[in-house]
């Protein structure tokens, strides 16, 4: 079965998409493209074969030729969209935030609830990294013994001066608190920023370089160093430590060069060079699952928890304090979630 | 435009094929297959959406909707499929060997020079692995210098009691000939074999190691370990030496462990694990090249070259003496191929 | 010029060091030994040839043929020591802690600064590390820019039972405590103390990892992990994160091994494995030193400004607020000290 | 027992030994300095005090005060020397090579057999490399199993204008000639010299580099990169190929820079900085060797035999041809040579 993709926002990380779906995966066709924008959709949708611009993402979910719906929009119109598309029966994968507010999930994770079935997978793509899944994988087959500690570093050359303070949390952080979740199957329960000395070399006046903890409910400690002036390059790095080992993200390097007195590698220019496969993946395995009618990812549970998490880091930056997270008890519904993919 | 492709042979690379062209690649359809096996066939073809089994090779390359032909079957049978696709006008995958004699592999090159364009793309899939196109793209970069000297290794962890002597060389070194070619830029004027210490836990009377040196036409001496009881794992390794540098194959580690007194990171266990990626583009970039009518892969002329190689490091493995390949200049039509990809 | 040493305490690390001095390094001999335990003072000079038991550490202190003092008795008696080597206008080398209490420090300022010259080493021997040394000359080289965060790591594979809270600032995260100081030339002004989930191997009730933060007067925020439970090995890691850059401690692996499967490097099981080196030129250069009458090591404020960071993280201990560390401005005689070796 | 000492030939590396033996290591005085330079020798022995200069070698060695004799002349000079203090009944250290001919090594040979005890030492220093040490323990361990290859390469960034061929074997490949028996415990019996690209960045018309092919009594065969042109630093690398498993050199990189766009660590820039640790424990084991009056180090044979392997690879260079190395039985006085230290 090809399953017929009604992408909503044909921006950078929409059009992104749209490449992936049509011409580097396969078991999927765009058919139907919308934006805010109307020209853009008509310029996208012109280059597919097949494909229609939509006037509407409301009017592209309610097509009867859609069968599954990709919101890679702004994040205000996340909830009306995902909203419509569990209305609709339609398995609809939404780019990360879920929603910009913790009550636009709650009402995201009601309607699922309501309708029966998972229907809906957020864009968090680390999961679906190859190093990553190594990682998880050593930390689940017990070789390290029970996590205690996980220390990260979310490293950009730079970022365009449209970044905001808050973005620190929500668009970089997010893919660390993710993934603490998801590494250790469990919820983050407190959380505190440290803001070390700032980069003179930041854009604007951010705050940056920040130092995010997290605590999850066993007790695991997060540190977390959120560094998007980092200069020198795209620098992922993630180590968990356990009672009796450590594991953590290797180096990734094809070649190894050796001149001019020194022994070299290259670290990655963007985040495009380092995860580009993880995101082939991510699409690829949401198509497989809405195809065989099963959502697999992470779930709007997932986002939910996340944005419990980013509002308590926000509120966390002011004074270095610690900020309890305030989340309810999981739902039974999407029990396996957090330790999914 | 999908490319409609048939393909011969449904052994175990072939299986790998047609799944790789209907279930991961986009761009193909598997339209047909042939297999000496009749029933091998007939169960692939039953299994793939709108293909069929047929009962030989040449009825398939002859098939109106067949766009391209990809060759997987036993070795002495592909010169003739070849020669049929050529015939045909129809691009051709073949799988390695391109032929089993030098006599073969030229009179491909005949049929495909009268026809006017390349057609044949032979499966030296290692032009298409990250880690060594990023080799190449130091070395012709020139931050090491004019090469000088290549090392390499390549390692098994053990082969079938089937392996012979002949196919240290021809299922085997045969990666490392093509690579030391298309990394240079250049042909292999000689060769020797040496012979180390047998290891005592190689199959039947297999000599293993080897030591494989090659001389290029410039005077570029590569030294090729061949060792397939490693026992250890699958490691692929090389190091080009240059005037003032050097560029060597990465570790490729996704987690490094700490544990019981030790830094650990995984060898592949196989070349499944370490080359799926190369084999993935291979065919990717193959049925792109045939959509725009453009073979860009090794050519036949790259066949018949390390054919040529081939026979002359076979006949080397008997006495540690310095064998002389015999290869005539290369034709204008393939001008651009050993540097090709 | 030899220089005629008196050791004081001859447990362990005082046995270790007359070994040092009498068969290791040239230009000093070990003249006399005094312990607590004098038949512990009579076996280590027996086997030294031209040297004596002495009754005290006092009459040690005290006697013509002692040019200088080495201390690596108990923490509580290094005081009266250290002032009595000062009245006696003798170098003294004084292992860590210099004194359990800031008081106690203060006193010996007070008594080097009216001698009018710097006597005084203490045995923070990080400093005389190569890997240590190379990072610090990596940040002051200015490679990375000006430094903004440290991430470091200290891990023993288990301690003693004797092991106690305490122990973890005053014994273990001392040395990174004295690290960041000297890496970065500044003094640290306040510190936090986070407590991981407990590591269940932990000896006893020991709070076992923690996480010390500090930060310095430009604002460098330190994370350091405190873990003597790690069970792998001794594992000690430093990151450096500049402005647009980083530095990082290298892995010092004498041999790559690959079996089963694996690629390995050795971890080091212990201390002296580790900073055997680092204890050998701490002692040469303090001999050199003496025997040129200028001490050059870590002084006297090193080790009061360390005592005063210590009481502040074992204030921080109790509930993971900050605590200012309290320091009077730096005497112009020490001036600099922080920055030496 | 401080051992005095007398050293012959106060050239560069006989001055830099005189530094270490008087300001470096304990256990030893120089108490004369002999060289072909009578001013030169004053000059040495000047600023060591209690040390004279000695008109001859020949005096130097027949001298009362001298326990043993360090030799650091030009090669020739080397075998009276030897059979000087042989004669004497004194501990020699003697510089590589043992002697420039075979002819000359077996009169040593003659002599101390006829002595009845060890008295000669021979100054390969890569058997004390802390790294070399670490590899032919694990070899000896049998972690890897039994050896079938060793690849090496030694690569000096330059040369000087007075760098002769010959000196590729003599002063270059001898290290890994001498490394090749020690690891394996056994001995070479025939060698093949072959010639890659020209390095046109070589000095004069020096052939460089060399690929130097070592075939062993059992069968291992190692290949020896010698590239004194290498340009970007002094890289040492050395990996022994085992039936289940292999081991090399580590990286010994003290400090990971990330800036730029790249990950690097430091190439050593020449074999001071690599080997002095080595050049340091040598003249250590040396000089407790001969307070207790045992030699310890590499023998008379393995000069000898070195010798016979370096006249078999000059001889070697000419055509690429195998050369057997003739070598005869080893006496059992020397059993245990090969493989001490």
């Amino acid at each position: 079965m090809t399953v017929r993709v009604g992408v909503i926002g044909a921006g950078m990380i929409g059009a992104d998409h749209i490449r992936r779906l049509s011409s580097a995966l396969t078991g999927a066709v765009v058919v139907a493209v919308a934006d805010a924008d109307a020209e853009r959709a008509r310029r996208q949708a012109f280059e597919l074969p097949g494909a229609r611009a939509c006037p509407s993402g409301e009017e592209l979910i309610a097509s009867d030729d859609v069968d599954a719906v990709l919101i890679a929009s702004p994040g205000p119109t996340h909830e009306d969209y995902v909203l419509a598309s569990i209305a609709a029966g339609k398995h609809v994968f939404c780019e990360k935030p879920l929603a910009p507010t913790q009550a636009g999930c709650e009402r995201m994770l009601t309607a699922e609830m309501s309708c029966g079935r998972r229907l809906v997978q957020v864009g968090y793509m680390r999961r679906y990294d190859a190093a990553y899944r190594a990682l998880k994988s050593v930390v689940d087959g017990g070789t390290i013994g029970v996590p205690t500690m996980i220390h990260a570093a979310h490293r950009n050359p730079s970022v365009p001066g449209s970044y905001t303070a808050e973005m620190a949390i929500t668009d970089t952080a997010v893919h660390d608190i993710d993934v603490t979740r998801w590494l250790l199957g469990e919820e983050i329960v407190a959380t505190r920023v440290l803001k070390p000395r700032r980069n003179s070399r930041a854009a604007g006046h951010l705050a940056d370089p920040l130092v995010l903890l997290l605590e999850t409910e066993s007790g695991v400690l997060a540190d977390v160093e959120i560094n998007v002036s980092a200069g020198y390059g795209y620098d992922i790095r993630g180590e968990v430590v356990g009672e009796k080992g450590t594991a953590e993200l290797g180096d990734l390097s094809l070649v190894v060069v050796r001149a001019d007195g020194q022994q070299r590698t290259a670290v990655p220019a963007g985040w495009l060079e380092r995860f580009s496969g993880a995101y082939d993946l991510e699409l690829s395995e949401w198509i497989s699952s809405v195809a065989i009618g099963a959502a697999t990812g992470p779930s709007t549970w997932d986002g939910y928890a996340i944005s419990a998490v980013s509002d308590a880091a926000i509120a966390a930056v002011s004074n270095g304090e610690r900020v309890v997270v305030s989340l309810p008890e999981q739902p039974a519904f999407y029990a396996m979630s957090v330790a999914s993919t």
